[in-house]
C-alpha cells in the first residue's frame, strides 16, 4: 500500500492538451496545489448547495491568495438540474462580472458540477481554461480523465456538450469524508468497472480490499483512484474522441442509461444504474457464451458487495423489455437505431457488439426478477 | 474576370480539420456538389422562415439522393432569434428523429443559421458533422473560414460558443438574387474589411469594381468572394484559435459591437455596425497618425458608396462616449476591462493596440455628428 501523505501525480498526455491529475489529502487548502496554472486576474469557482458550506470557504481562501477577483456560483445539487438553465446560471455569472476570456474556471463537487463547469469552460466565449476539483468518488475516477462535458435534454442524457480538456484535476480524497454511503457505492461501480474490461489484476485488488474501500481507508481509496485515473487515460489516449475502443469504458452504461431515463434522472444515482447495468451487460456477455457461469457469479457478488444494486427495475408493467429496447435506441452509441452493448469476453477484455433483439429481453426479464 | 461557369475551389488548411469551399452558381441543385460528404443515414437542414420557401426544396431533393433521411428545422429569422430557445429547436429536432452521431448538419441561411447549427453540430452528442450553405454575402464572405460558431447571451453578443469547422463550405452566388439590397451592403462591409488590414491591392479592385458588385455582377461577386476567403483563410490559418493575428479581422468590430449592444441587436444589421464601426476605427488609427488623411478618406467614400452607415449612433443622451466605452469594455476582446482596438497602420497593415479613454471620446464625438 502507497503513502498518502506526499500528494501522487497521474499524467494524462494529449499533446498540448495534457494536464496533470494530483490524488491526495488536504488539497484543497493547499498553496501548491494550483501554483502552476496560466496567469488571469478572475477565477469563477462553480459549485453546488451540498458542497458549498464543506469546501467552498477552503478552495476560495486558497485561491484568493492567487487572483485578484474570485468569484462564485452556487447551483442546485442533483442529475434533475443538468439542464442549459442551471448552465446559464454559470454564464449570467461571468458575465456579470465582466469576466474575460482568460479567466479559470474551478468545478468544485460531483459529475453533475463537473460536466457543467466544463461545458460553460468550453463554450464561454468559445473556450476558457478550467479545473476540476471532484468531491465524490465517482467524480475523482470518472470525470478526471477523458474530457466529457454536457448537460441533460428532455430527451436524453448528456446529449449537448462537447469534449473538452481541464487544465489540472485535484482529488482531494479528504473531501470524501463526508460523501454519503450510497455515493460512495455508486463510485465504487465505475472503480470495478474497470476490472472486467482491461484490468484482471486490479479486479484481484478491489475483491479483496473492498471492506476497506467500503470503509474509505485513504490508502485504498488512493490507490483505487489513482489506477482507475490510470487504466481510463490509457484507453482514453488511443481515443480521444470515442470512435472505437473508448467505447468499452461504457460497460454497463447502455443498460444504465435505460435505467436512469425510465426511471426518471435521479431516481438512482448513476453509479448505482451503472451498477445494474454491468450485471444485464455481463449476463448478455454470458448468455453469448463470452465468460464463464463462474465469472458472472464474481463479479455479480463483488456489485453486491459494493453496495449497488444487482436487480433491474421494472420501467414498464405491461412490456418491460420494450421500454428498455426503446430507451437503449436513443441512446448517444447507438447507431441508426441498432443498439451497440460492450460486451466482456474472458477476463478484462471488452468488445463493441450487437444481440438479437429475444436474447435482449431475455437477459431483461432475468434481470428484473 | 474569371468565368464563373466552372465552380472554384478555396481550400481550407487545418490538418485533418481542413475542408473545401466551393464558389459558383446553381450549386444548391447540383448533384455532384455533396458527393464527398462522409456517409450518414440522416441529414438534417437548419434553415429560417425567410429562406426555407426559397432554396430548402432544392437543397433537400438534392440530399435524399445521397441520404435515407433527410429532415428539416425551420428557426425564425433574425438576429434577436439567436438565442439558447431557438437553438434547442435544433437538438428537440434531432432527437425527435433518434438521430444519431453521423447526421450530418446542413446550415441554409446567414451568418445566424451558420452560426447556431454549427454550434448545434458541434455539442450535439459532443460533436457531429456539418456543412455550412451560405445564402447572404455577408455569411458567403465572414462564416464560412474561421470555424466560429455560437449564440447570444443578454448580456452580450456570440458570448456562448465553439469553434468548430465544417466539412463543407457551398457558396452558390445564385441565392444572393433574392437579397435584400440593405443585406448586400453589409456584407460589402466585410468584404471590404479584408483591403485595409491585409489587402490594398484587393482595396483598389473593390474600389474599382464596387458599382458591379452594388449590381450583383456575378463575376464581380465570384472574386469578392473567393478572394475574401482566401484572405481570411490565410490569417486563419495562422491563428485558429485567436490568440493574436486573427484577431486583426475585428477591424471595426469593436465599435460595432457597441453599437449593436447598445441599438438592441437587429435595429442595426451587422454589416451596417461593422461598415460604420471601421469609420470610427479607421478615425482612431487617423488621431493616433497610423494612417493618412486621404486614406482614411478614401476608406470613408469607399463605405458609403457600398450604401453603409458612416455616422455612428447616439446611444446615449446624458454621455453617450461613457456607454460606448462601456459596452466596448464587456467585448470578448477586452481583457481585465482594458479595450483592444484594431488599428490600421500605412495600407494594409493592422495590429492589436490600446488608446486612452480621451482619445477615443473625442473620435466616438467625432464619428456621431
Amino acid at each position: 500500500m502507497q503513502n498518502t501523505s506526499k500528494p501522487q501525480r497521474v499524467d494524462i498526455d494529449l499533446g498540448d492538451r495534457s494536464y496533470p491529475i494530483w490524488v491526495g489529502t488536504a488539497l484543497l487548502q493547499a498553496p501548491s496545489t494550483f501554483a502552476q496554472l496560466p496567469k488571469a486576474s478572475a477565477a469563477l469557482v462553480v459549485t453546488n448547495e451540498t458542497v458549498a458550506p464543506l469546501y467552498a470557504d477552503s478552495l476560495v481562501a486558497n485561491l484568493r491568495t492567487q487572483y485578484e477577483q474570485v468569484h462564485m456560483v452556487v447551483l442546485p445539487d442533483g442529475e434533475a438540474y443538468k439542464t442549459w438553465q442551471t448552465l446559464n446560471l454559470i454564464f449570467d455569472a461571468l458575465l456579470a462580472h465582466q469576466c474575460d476570456r482568460k479567466t479559470v474556471l474551478f468545478a468544485l463537487g460531483g459529475g453533475v458540477v463537473g460536466d457543467m463547469t466544463g461545458f460553460a469552460a468550453a463554450s464561454y466565449m468559445r473556450g476558457v481554461p478550467f479545473v476540476q476539483v471532484p468531491t465524490t468518488l465517482l467524480s475523482q475516477v470518472d470525470s478526471s480523465v477523458g474530457g466529457k462535458t454536457g448537460i441533460n435534454h428532455p430527451l436524453g442524457k448528456n446529449m449537448v456538450g462537447a469534449f473538452y480538456q481541464p487544465q489540472l484535476v485535484v482529488c482531494d480524497l479528504s473531501t470524501l469524508s463526508t460523501l454519503p454511503q450510497r455515493e460512495l457505492s455508486a463510485g465504487l461501480a465505475e472503480v470495478i468497472k474497470y476490472g472486467p474490461i482491461a484490468a484482471p489484476a486490479f479486479l484481484d485488488w478491489i475483491e479483496s480490499h473492498i471492506d476497506a474501500l467500503m470503509q474509505r481507508d485513504t490508502d485504498a481509496l488512493a490507490y483505487a483512484v489513482k489506477r482507475s485515473c490510470e487504466i481510463k487515460a490509457w484507453v482514453v489516449g488511443q481515443d480521444e474522441r470515442e470512435s472505437g475502443l473508448r467505447a468499452i469504458l461504457n460497460f454497463g452504461h447502455t443498460f444504465g442509461h435505460a435505467i436512469e431515463a425510465g426511471m426518471g434522472y435521479g431516481a438512482w444515482l448513476h453509479g448505482e444504474a451503472v451498477g445494474c447495468g454491468m450485471v444485464m451487460a455481463a449476463r448478455l456477455s454470458l448468455a453469448l457464451g463470452h465468460i464463464e457461469p463462474r465469472y458472472f457469479e464474481r463479479l455479480l457478488q463483488l456489485i453486491a458487495k459494493a453496495g449497488l444494486p444487482t436487480v433491474a427495475p421494472v420501467l414498464d408493467r405491461h412490456d418491460n423489455a420494450a421500454r428498455y429496447l426503446d430507451l437503449m435506441r436513443v441512446d448517444k452509441k447507438a447507431e441508426a437505431g441498432d443498439i451497440r452493448f460492450v460486451l466482456i469476453h474472458g477476463q478484462g477484455n471488452a468488445t463493441l457488439g450487437r444481440a438479437d433483439d429475444a436474447l435482449v429481453r431475455q437477459v431483461i426479464d432475468q434481470s428484473c426478477q
